[in-house]
């Protein structure tokens, strides 16, 4: 018997670039404009902080145990674990995206897996459960975002790997294949891949006097005036910006990480 | 519309300089003692370690998001937000307790709320939920325990912000306003004001041989014998005692950072 | 009234000594094979990072607080407590497993009962629960897996210490006194005591390709040929071998942690 | 000390009357057109079947216990108790609505209260908890929706009565004080009183065909011609109707409890 | 668009009417034999007592609700609607099973669904989750075994309806489409379709003894005498049985309604 | 080997009798004033309404399963079985207490066991968990108190039978074996048995005026005045309690179940 598994189609690169100056937060915030009412998955946290990825989500879905499907358990043939056949489909920016039922006894991926997946390009793992070797996994550096960890191998106890690149629920989020995810210190969320260049364009209207607005409330200014700018700070805002035109050294002052856009708090 | 919310009376500045060399591990010992069960807001824990606040505390309830309670989802009008209003009495020294019902879908404040805080003087932030902006949040160097970090806003999903300065159920706890907030790393606690005099006194009667029993026992001395002190311990005690003091230096010797107090383990 | 409880019987030093060098990872995996579907302590998650220890259990149950069992909250005497007896039979080596019942709001030891027990040899603590004073509990170093940590202390609020060296539940396992424990970065498990000669031999059947699977995978290579190795992968391990000892420094080149054991992922 | 309690301003006699018709399922249907997602107090079930109320919202809090905060079981005043005042506002027709914070062991009200409420002219009882006495409670025949049933009484252990007449969160519905409550065996939902006269226009707009519909699909009907009726269907309904006439009785042949209105499925 | 979703495959009638003797406890614990750990649809009961069904199960996936998947909530077309597709390939002896995510809030059927399924034939309903309108879905008298009841519709509020005859997960166990489903007041269990024979078979072999058993252990026989028999009493129920003929009326004497079989309780 | 579990100490059957008219919600009301604050096992329901009974505890521990204690799980010798010693203890009079730990996937008994516990004159059955076979176990007439049914036997899934006559959680409430059980449709609680005389003495202070106190509440009399009797109301009643005698029919006119006692409610 062979498995064959769908892959999945990845957006236009230039989409993913466009998502990459966005924070999820930001992208939180204009999805909800555009009518997504809960695109995070609540309750993953960042495992590597400092991590933050872009890129498309691979799925894979996990089931309750069932011990008359012999195919996820029979080592005798590891072609038929279905976990390894959601990782041949990794490309460089993927990122893989896994209903393991909240599971805190199954380590869903371990250290061989997670190498094979970063050294095919792999960038991020999002799981609603855990992975297993986190004392090997962790330096692979790899954005994790998931439960937990555990010493357990997956389907050791109540689970088992049951399918790839199929809609799955992951934290309450429904993901779709090829959707992508947006991942950093805040979770992981899920822009549908077609609201995508919506998304990008509402992103880029950035809020100019958001600087200001931070340097003012950082110093006792009144939140009524300061955020967003009445008609008082949009004057004293103007003034701030021509002194900063003019003392301003030729060389780039990024020193944010991420171009920022106006949200609501 | 103009919406009034009422401040706190903050306690006396002696009670909460008081209060500032007790931890929260004594300060639970000792309410305790004064009828306490409970002080401790559980499941909330620091997310920046060695962060370490006393101070009154601003209230902020939210509720079951209802569609026709409009106030909280006009964006037209920020000034009908009322997450806004409890950071708007902000004073220096203050502490904001949040009940979020939990929810780890909902960032109740966003960086610029933070940073206002900040600049105002607020020193912690208590939450039974969820800020955003993490990335940003982070370094503005507050103390806070929460429960989570999400990417959505507050009122995106299925809570609202609700009403300032009453009464709230903070992670199973009774926060009345103005009540008195000890935070640590080993959680946050509420100090009902009007037992701060009495909870001061008694955890100033410190345990003068409790660093002579950390000797001990860290070198494998008898926890029946000094912990507490027997009657041959309390010889060797006042032996040790008095060595201490003819070898002791001029310079106050605080190695520890806080007064310590007997603890019923 | 005097309480006696019984001490455990520890395993020989040799056993130890031999999963010392097994991860729980991998010993979860080979204990599958011996039957047990469940070794790890789910939920419970390490708290001073990079410890890793084996040793055998001390056993303590807490059970819900009632007001007429007075041995526990009889403060006069520090005898009638029976967290103190768990920690008398402390041994160099030991590991404490408590059963405090997922409580989140009761600390079951404090930093002088941590202190007696780093002072008599102990070097690690597994609590379905939490400890208090964390600050001043951190810094002793021990290997500490549990839920969290609160000011409260130990019967403070909804449970109580009840018996020692019993058979507990921990997180869902079921820890008899004496059975060993191994934690790490992973989790804690327990090895049935008399498992562990049957576990040692077998994880010390080692998978000494797995070096080479590493560095193919993490190159790109094929994960169907590489892990497990097909005969095309066979012959090029066999060559890379040959390699590696004609070019190896008379040094030993042991730059990972861990001997490895191979494990079905 | 005299505790003054606010009462609620009750919907006019006709809304209650228009709302009797309407059950709870053509209720929540209707809301949720009107913008409402939510109004079902889920997890709250029947325990006198066959029970129907609509009326408006007493609301009582309750708090988790504090021990410094004594009006609460200071037995000898019982005016300090607050769950007695909120009954002292019934009035006939009147449902009470509780947040008793889903604690299954306490019992909010037990015989004496509930005899006084029925006495009163109360109909309802909603709670997110319990009440107790139940052997002596069911008899008094009162529409009664909660969680459970606990011997203990109601501030025997972790809560408290705090507030009357306040907005409530009961099982994770928002109910303002004079809210309008319509419960039924398909649970309790809250209709906010602004609400209640288009809810009350828009039910009325009856399905007149929905009788046809379900004889047909009750036959083996098919469900895409009859629901909703397709042309086909709607000459077969006119034909039916007219036949029904023809042989109509002169009695009212209501044989069905509620009049029906159209329902999103 | 038009949707078209899979028909299952049905198992022969005889296999079905096989089951038909065995209730869900001698059939669970069998199944157990088999292999299968737990087929126990765990959480759902029965809504219709008494009510005992044996027949394939239609299956019913809902997901998280996302607000760009438009079909499920486009009530201009109804025919977009997937609970209802799901219905339409009901046949006589159907059950219909779905994975709702346990949600208490959403009504996943309502009357006219129902009664449109009990028209065609369809005989059970099982739901890790609600129906709605229980006054008018109870009389039916079709077996149901779910969560609870509900006033909302189906995606009212969190979740949608998604897919038809896929696997699903129903109270944490895997169901595939076509499988059997026997249900009765115990709760509902899965049997897949492929060990059907081999469990049919066993549970015939059935025990003979069991009635005798039964009347010795009613009346205080030794439970290590009687269950299961030893040597003194085989020959007890050797001479009963023997009496048992002889004085045999000549009509069948069934008493029972289920022919038994042995069980490991 | 030879299983010997230790039997329960058995209170006097006066005791037994005395507590047997009161009922639970009296019981834990006189508790908390013994200083006990929740006897109650929360979240276990009656199965066969109407059922009352007080007796001793036999207790039974489950323990989660774990595949090397052999004991549990080899048919061969059903000896080995320890949910058989419980049952081996039954007198006449007795409640078995299980600690399922909340397990809704295990039977912990079935029909036959609790057929032979009814043949020996046991009366009750509380567990934190499960029974199977309901469709027989109900017909049997036992006092139930429990979390669910299942057909699923005991150690199919996750627990398995562990000790007996051993101090248990229950539903969060500790049970020293021969601790009193009292339990009717508000429930099931723990009497420790050494304050049962105590409590028995305080439920006979009975509460005379009672009965006229509901007959007042009633139709609509004043709670502060009739509840408890303030001046005015005394009155009334010794003037009530005249006219009652006078009146009064030689038979006895006991009309209620249950001598009642005077409850805070």
């Amino acid at each position: 018997m062979s498995i064959v598994t769908p892959d999945i189609v990845r957006p236009d690169r230039a989409i993913i670039e466009g998502l990459r100056t966005i924070g999820s937060a930001t992208a939180a915030g204009e999805l909800y404009k555009l009518g997504i009412k809960n695109p995070h998955m609540a309750g993953l946290t960042t495992w590597n902080k400092e991590q933050s990825v872009v890129g498309p989500a691979l799925t894979l879905q996990w089931m309750p145990k069932r011990e008359d499907m012999t195919a996820n358990h029979e080592y005798a043939d590891t072609e038929l674990q279905l976990h390894r056949h959601a990782m041949y489909h990794t490309q460089p920016g993927d990122i893989i995206v896994v209903d393991a039922r909240g599971d805190l006894s199954a380590g869903v991926f371990g250290e061989m897996m997670l190498t094979y997946f970063k050294g095919r390009g792999g960038i991020g793992v999002v799981i609603d459960g855990c992975v297993r070797d986190w004392p090997h996994v962790e330096p692979l550096g790899l954005g994790m975002w998931m439960r937990g960890v555990t010493p357990n191998h997956g389907w050791q106890h109540t689970i088992m790997p049951f399918a790839v690149n199929v809609p799955i629920a992951c934290a309450g989020v429904l993901v779709m294949p090829g959707d992508i995810i947006i991942a950093d210190n805040d979770g992981a969320i899920v822009v549908p891949v077609k609201l995508a260049p919506e998304l990008i364009k509402k992103a880029q209207e950035k809020n100019e006097w958001e600087e200001f607005t931070r340097l003012k409330l950082a110093t006792g200014g009144d939140l009524r005036k300061y955020y967003p700018l009445n008609a008082e700070a949009e004057a004293e805002y103007t003034a701030w910006l021509a002194e900063q035109k003019a003392s301003a050294s030729p060389q780039p002052a990024a020193t944010r990480p991420r171009k920022r856009t106006k949200k609501a708090e």
